[in-house]
C-alpha cells in the first residue's frame, strides 16, 4: 500500500439528531470533517499509509480533530500546532423535500492563518506516492493558498502523483478569484475530479448548450473534458454524477476519461443516511482503485462510486467501509442481506 | 403582515423515541401541540403576529406550554392561567404497515374547565385581521363551547375573519352532537376546511354514491362542497387529500372551491417523519396564503399544500418552516440538494 | 389459549444506534433475544401462557434476560440458573446497500453448559400442547443437545406437539454435524419450519437444479417439502420467503404444506426497521395461528406472514404485536393511517 | 418465603433527567410507580411471592404498568383491567438547596374509579400471609376505599397479617376526612407505620409540646405511639426518621415500638440519588426483618433502615437492592468498595 | 414590575454532557448565554419586562439564540439581526479538584461588528427604569464599545438607573486598555457590581496589604468600596464573595456598601451542578431585590446571593428559579424537603 | 520524552449510564481499557511514545478497541490481530453505601490465547526504556503466562527498566498459584507497585499483627516493602493507599520506598466520578515522574498521587489529564476555579 499525503482543513461539523431542525436542537452532535481529512480516513481505511497536512490550534478542541483522524489510522504527525479556532459547520440534514442545510463559521480558523513555515514538505514528501487537494483548500485564505503551492512544488520535486478535487464554494471565493488560482495550479495536476458546476466556476469550461437530462448530458462532459485535457495535460478527468430525486434517494453514478475513452459506471439508486462526504469517498476509492488496479481506471472508476455509493449510509464525513465490503458491491450484491 | 388569533388547546405530547413502541418505552419526548396552537406557530413563523388563546395551569408544566409558544414567536400574553391539568397524548409513531397510535388522556384540562370570564374577547380581537378556531375546541367541553361561541362573537363584531377546520373526534363526542353544535357555529366562518368524513360527521354532508377512488373521488367532494356552500354561505371550502399507501409514505394534494371554481393542487409523494399537525399546518398555509397572495385561492391553495408537505418531515406538532422554504417548493424544486 | 413451552438460549443484544457502524459506537442499546425466547414472547403477546426454558447465570446480567422475559409476560419458572456467561451478540443495523452485520461472541454460555439434571422436564411439559424449538440448540455444544433430545422425549410423553424452525448456523457446526443429529431429531417433530439452506445444510434435501427466480422457486420447494414429507412425517411445513431488495427493502411472503396441498400467502413489501427475530416471529404466528383458526393452516400461514411482516417495523429481536394488529393486516388494511 | 399482597394505585413517574428543571425539559424518563407497587418490588427482590392488587386501563399505557412490575418480579394476575386513565405525577429532583418538586396529575385513574366488583378477595387472599397498604389508596376516591376496605375484611376473614403506612396527602383529603376513615380502618391494623405528621394528620396524635430537636424528639414519638398502640391495638409501630440537611443530604434512621419497648436504629448520612419510595422501601424492609428475623422486630428495623438507606441511592420509585446488599450495610460495611 | 433593559452578547455555549471531558465528547449540549442575557432571562422569571438588546445573524443559529431568550420571556424586538457570526464558548464542566474550563471563540461575532445605527436607543429607553450591562460589552471590540455608550447616554436621557457589572475578560483585553475604558464609563453607573479582581483590572483599585483571609479580606473590599464611591459616585457597590474550595463545593456570600455601611450577607455552602452564570444571577437578583423591597439594600442583598446560590443547582447560563423558591431560601429553609 | 512499552489485556467495558443498576440498563455505555492499556494511555497523554502490545481479534470489536488507544496516541503496531473474542467486563457505577459491581466475562479473548510466535519483541524493544506490566496479565492464562515472559527476557536483554503492578484478581487465580508464578517473575522487575493485599496474596509478605489503622498501617507497610527489597532486589516499591469512607468519597494519598527512605505523600479527599483505572494511573503517574523529575522519587510519588486523585474525576478507564493539570494539582491548587 502506498504512502498518501492530503493537506486541507478539518472542521467540527455541529449536527442536531436525526431529522431535528436547527431552531429545535438542544444539542449537537459533533464529528470532525474536511475534504482532504476525509479522503485521508478513507485511504487509511483501505489499509494505505495516509498523512493529513493542516494547521489545529493546540486547546482541547483542536486536539480533539487530531484524534478523530489518529481513531482512524490517519498519520497526523504533520499537523502544525496553533492558531485560535477550529472551523465549524453546522449541518442541519435533510430528508424527502426538504433539503440539508450548512452554515459555514470557518473564518479565521488555524489552517487559515497557516504560513509555509509552519510545514517541512521535503520531509512531508519523502517516499509519498501521491497527494490529493481540493480546491477547497486554496480559497480559505491567500496564505493557505500560499502554503498550498509550496505543497504542490515539492510534491512535483518528489515525483509525487497529484489528484485535485475542484469543488467549488461559492462562500469562499467567486468564480474570477477560483479561476485566476485555480487554472494556475492545475499545472501541478495528473488527475482531475470535479463536477459541471465546478468546471465552470473553477476552469471556465462550460458544457455546450446541448446538455440536457439523460444521455445527452454525458456529451457535455465529454465536451468539456477533451478541453480540459488538452488545456492542462490531465491524466484522468473523473466525476461523480448525482440526480437528486429528493434529499432521501439519489441517482449516484460516475464518468471517467483517460485521455482516449469515457467510461460510464454502473449507477446505484441510493438511500440517504448522511450525504456529507459523499464526493471525497469517492475521490479517495478512485485513487485507491488506481493502486489496487493497477491504472485500470474503469474498474478504479466503479470502485470510487461503489464506495461512495456506500458512504452514503454511514453517518459523519468520514467513509467508514472496507475494501471488501466496496468490492461486495461492486460485484453486484446489493441485497443486503444479514453478515451473520 | 396580520394579527391573527387562534383558540383552542394545547396538550403535552409524549412520544417515545424513533419507532419504539409504548410498551418498550424508558422515555418520552416531550413537546406540545394541538390544532389552533400549531396553527399560530406556523403563522408565526410566516411572520405574523399569532395570538394563541387557551387555559394553562399555573404550574410548572402549564408554563412549559406556554414557553413552547413563545420560544417560536407566538404571543401568548392572552393565555388564562389557572386550573389543574395540562391535556395529554401519547404517541407512537408508524412506520410502514404499523399505524402511528394516539392515546388521548385529556379530560379534566384547564381549558376544558375555562370560563368565559376567563378572556377579554373585546381586547384580544381589537386590530384582529383573522380568527381560527377547529371542531377539536367546542367538543372538549361545554363550557369551552360557550367560550368559543364568545370568541365568534367578538370576531364578528370587530369584522374578523373566520376560519374553521372542522376535525372530527370520535372520541370527544358523537356525530349528533357534533352536528347539532357545529351546524349552528358555521354562521361565524367564513372559510371552512375538512375532509370528507368531517363534512359527514359535523355538518352532516354525505358524499354521493359515486364516489370512488381516483378522479371520481373528487367529484364526491365538489358534490358536498356545493351543498355546504349553499348552506353557509362560505367564502372558501378547502380540504388536503391524503392517499395513505403506507405509515410512511402517502400522497398529498389540495382540493379548494370559492364557490365558483374547483381547484385541485399539485400532488406530492411524500415519506413521513412525523404526520401529527400535517392538516394545522395545511390551514395554516392557506391563511397565510390568502394574504400573502391577495385572495388568489388557487396560489394559496399551493402555498398550503407546499408548506404541509414538508411538515411531514418536521418532527413535532409545530411546522417549522419558513415562507421562502415553502415556495423554493412550490416553484417545483423538489430535489433536496444540499443548500450551503 | 395454550400452555406452550420453548427451549434454547437468549442472549444479551449489542447494537450501536441508529445507523451508526460498530467502530463509531460509544454506546450500546441492549436487548435481549434468541430464536426459542423470541417465539415464547410472541406467544405470550397472543395471550398464551408460554415458557421459556433455558439456563442463566446467577448475575445480574443473567437476571436482566429473566427479566426481559417476565416484562413481557413470559413464565421464568423453570429457567435454571447458573454458569458464568450469558451469549452475546453484536448487531450493526444495514441499509440501503449495506448489510446488517452480526458478530457472535456466545460460547460457554450458561446454556451451552447446562446439563440434564438441571430441569425436570416432567413437570415442564405437564398441561402443556406445544413445544417448539430451533436448530441453534442442539448446535449450541453436545450437552445442549443432549438436554434437547430429553426435553424432546419427555414432550412426546407427555403428547406434546413439537415444532422446530431448523434455523442453520455455519458459525455453530458443518453440514455434515448438523444432519447427523437434526436428521436423528426430527422423529420427534410435528411441524418443520425452514428455508431452502436449511433443508440442504440440515437435512440434506437440495432444491433441483429448475429452481430459479420467480415461480420457478416455488416448484424447488414444492419438491424438497414433499421429500421431507415422505422421509420424517411432518404434519405441516412451512418457510418464509425473502427477497432481499437492499437492507431496508424486502419482499416477504411465507408458503406451507401439509401433505396435500401446497399455499403460497400474500406478498408484502416490507420497509426494514429491524429485521432480527423475523424468522422467529413467522413461527410463533403460525403456531398461534394453528390454535387460533383449529388447524386450518391457510389462514395460520396468513397470520404468520402478516405478524412477521410487522415484527420488520419492532425494534429488537421480539415482536411486539398483537392479535388484533396482526389480523388488520392480514384483512388488507396496509395503509398505516393514525390510530387515534 | 411468603405470599405477600398490596394493593393500592401505580402511576406513570415523568421526570426531567438528571438536574434538569420541569421548564427545561424536552424529554421525560419514565418509570411506574407508587406506594403499594413500591413495597410489592421490593418483596419481590427478597425472593417473596410479591402480589400487586390494582386496576389499569386495557391500552398500551396501562399494559406499561402492569410490565415494569411484572419485570421485578410481582405477580400481577389479580389487576383489573379497565377505566381511561393511568395516573400521572411528574418529578423534578431537587439538589442541594434546591427541594424536588411534584406534581401530581392523578384525578380520574382507572383505581379511582375501580369497584368492588373487579375484585375476588377470597381467591386473592387465599395463601397469603400479609397484606399491605398505605393511606394514599383510601383517599384516592370513595370507591378506592370502599374497594379497599373489602380487601382489609377478607384479609381478616383469612387471618392475614396487615400493614399500614399511614402517608397523608394533603392534595388528596383533608385532616377530617383522613382522621374520619383512617382511624375506622386501624381497625383491620396489625403494623402501623407512620412519622409524626402521619399520626398527626390521619390519626389526631400530636406529639406534645416538649418535642424539639434531638433526643426529645424521640421521646415525643414513644408519647405518640404509646397511644396509638392503647387506642388500636398495633402489635408494631414503625417510623423511619428522616434528617433534611438539603435535599442531597439526609440523615437517616428508624423507631419501633412493640408495645413493651422503644428501639431506635443506627443512624446513616446518606447522599440521595432518587429518594422517592424510599418510605415504602422502608415498610418493605420491615415486612420482610419480620419474616426472615422471625419476628425480632429490632433486627427488622435494622434492615428497614439499611434497605431504605441504598433505596435513596436506587433510580427510580422501586427499590432494586438485594437481601445480601442490605445485610452488608446492616453488618457494618459502608465502605462502597468495589466489588469484583 | 418594572421594564429593564440589558445590552450585550449572547454566545451559543457548547459543553460535553455531565463530566465528560472535550477529548471524549461525541455530543455538545447546546445552550445560549451571555453575561447581560442572562440577566434578562433572571428578571423575567421574577416578572420584570425584561428586554435583551443585541445584533444576532439571520441564520438559524443567530434565530435558535433569539428563540431560547423569548422561550424565557425576554422581549427581544431589539435584538438587531445582520452578520455573520453567533459567538460560540465550549465549556467543560469541572468537578471536585478538576476545574471547569472555558474555551472562547467569540471574534467577529455579530454584535462585536455592530453599529450604532443598528439600534434606536430612545425608542429603547422609553419607559425604561434600568439599563444593565458588563464589562464584557465594551471589550468586544471598539464599535461594541462605541454603542455601549450610546446606549448609555440615552438611558442617562431618559433618567433610567444604570447598573454594571465590571466583568473583567482577560482574553478579551489589557488591564491598561480596560481603565482607560472603563473609568469612562463608569460617569454612567448608579451600582457598580465586581469582585477584587475587577476592581482592580477594570477601575485601578487595588484592595490594601493588610488583606488576607477571613474577615481581613472584608477589611479590604471595604477599603476599596470607599475609594470607587468616593471616585465615581455609586448609589450602591456590591460584590458576591464565593470561597472555592472544589470545583464541587463553595462558599458563597455578598457584600454591599451604600456609601454608609458595610453589609455582609449569610453565607451558604453551596454544591455545584453549573456554576456558569453565577455571577449574572447575582446582579439579577440585586436589581430584583432592590424595586421588590424598595431600596432596602440588605434585603436585596440577601435576595441576590439566595437566588445565586440557587443557580448553582441549575443547567445552563439561565437561572431558572422563581420569587418564591429564592424567598423560601431567603427565609432559611434550605432543607430540600420534597414538593409535593 | 521516552519509548515506552506496557503488554496486557485490553476489554471492551460495558456500563450503564450514571447510577442505573445492571438490572435497569437499556443501554451500555462502551469504552475500552485494562490495566496495562490504561497505563499507556496515561503515557501517551504525558508525550511519550507509548506502546500498548497485546492480540485482538479481526473484527470490528476488536479494531473499536485497537481505535479507542489510537484515538488517544498509543502506537498500536505490535498488536498482534486473531482469535476469536474481546474480553468484556460489565460495570455498575456505585455511589454513596451502594458500592460499585465489576462482572468479568474475559475468558478465551484472544490475548489469553495468544502465543509466543505473535510477537517480535526484539523489534518491540529496540530503543525502549521501559517496559510495564502486571499481576493480570500473567494470571489471564498459561500461554498468556508464556507470553509475558517472553517479553520480560526480550526487555531485560534490551537494559529496558521493567515495572510490575501486582494487581491481585481472585477471579483469575488462587494465591497459591499467583505466588508460584509472580514470585519468580519478580527477577525481571525494578518497580514493584503493589498495597498490602497484593504482596500478601503474590508474593507471600504479610503485614504484621501490629498493622492497624492510621499510622501504624504505615509501618506495616514498611515492614513487607523492606522484606520484599531484600527478597527481589527491587529499586522503588511504591503503593497507593485508599481510604473508602463510601463509594463516592475516598481519602487517597501514596507510600514509595527506595531501600533507604520511606516517602508518604499529601492525603487528598477525593470526589468519585469513576474510580476505575485510579490504580493504573498512579502507576503511570509514578514511571512519568520518574523520567520528568530525573529519578526523584518523592516528586514521582507525588505527581502520581495527583495525577491518580484526578483520574476519578474523569469517565472511563483512561485518565485523561496533562502534565499541566497535575502539576498544577501538586502544586497546591485544589480550588477547582474556573479556566478561562
Amino acid at each position: 500500500m502506498a504512502k498518501i499525503v492530503t493537506m486541507g482543513e478539518i472542521m467540527l461539523r455541529l449536527a442536531p439528531s436525526g431529522f431535528e431542525r436547527f431552531v429545535q436542537a438542544e444539542r449537537f452532535d459533533a464529528v470532525y470533517g474536511g475534504g482532504e481529512a476525509n479522503v485521508a480516513v478513507s485511504l487509511a481505511n483501505y489499509g494505505h499509509e495516509a498523512y493529513f497536512v493542516s494547521k489545529l490550534p493546540k486547546h482541547e478542541i483542536g486536539q480533539a480533530a487530531v484524534n478523530s483522524l489518529r481513531r482512524f489510522g490517519v498519520n497526523t504527525a504533520y499537523i502544525a500546532r496553533g492558531g485560535e479556532r477550529v472551523g465549524i459547520y453546522f449541518l442541519e440534514n435533510g430528508v424527502a423535500m426538504r433539503p440539508s442545510k450548512v452554515i459555514y463559521d470557518r473564518s479565521g480558523s488555524a489552517i487559515a492563518e497557516a504560513k509555509v513555515s509552519d510545514f517541512d514538505f521535503d520531509k512531508i514528501f519523502t517516499g509519498a506516492q501521491w497527494f490529493h487537494f481540493t480546491g477547497i483548500t486554496p480559497a480559505i485564505s491567500d496564505s493557505a493558498c500560499a502554503v498550498l503551492e509550496e505543497a504542490l512544488k515539492a510534491a512535483k520535486r518528489h515525483q509525487v502523483m497529484v489528484s485535485c478535487d475542484l469543488n467549488y464554494r461559492k462562500k469562499l471565493w467567486t468564480p474570477e478569484k477560483a479561476q485566476q488560482i485555480m487554472r494556475h495550479l492545475m499545472q501541478y495536476v495528473d488527475v482531475c475530479i470535479g463536477n459541471e458546476e465546478d468546471a465552470e466556476k473553477c476552469l471556465g469550461y462550460k458544457a455546450g448548450s446541448d446538455v440536457t437530462k439523460g444521455e445527452l448530458e454525458l456529451s457535455g462532459y465529454e465536451n468539456i473534458f477533451k478541453q480540459m485535457k488538452e488545456a492542462f495535460g490531465f491524466k484522468y478527468i473523473v466525476t461523480s454524477l448525482r440526480e437528486s430525486h429528493s434529499a432521501s434517494d439519489n441517482g449516484w453514478s460516475g464518468l471517467a476519461y483517460d485521455g482516449h475513452e469515457f467510461y460510464h459506471s454502473k449507477n446505484y439508486e441510493i438511500r440517504i443516511v448522511d450525504r456529507v462526504g459523499g464526493g471525497d469517498s469517492f475521490a479517495a476509492g478512485f485513487i485507491h482503485g488506481l493502486f489496487a488496479y493497477k491504472d485500470d481506471f474503469k474498474k478504479a472508476l466503479e470502485f470510487a462510486v461503489a464506495a461512495s455509493a456506500l458512504k452514503h449510509t454511514v453517518l459523519g464525513d468520514f467513509n467508514q467501509v472496507s475494501v471488501s465490503e466496496v468490492e461486495t458491491l461492486m460485484g453486484g450484491d446489493a441485497s443486503g442481506r444479514v453478515q451473520r
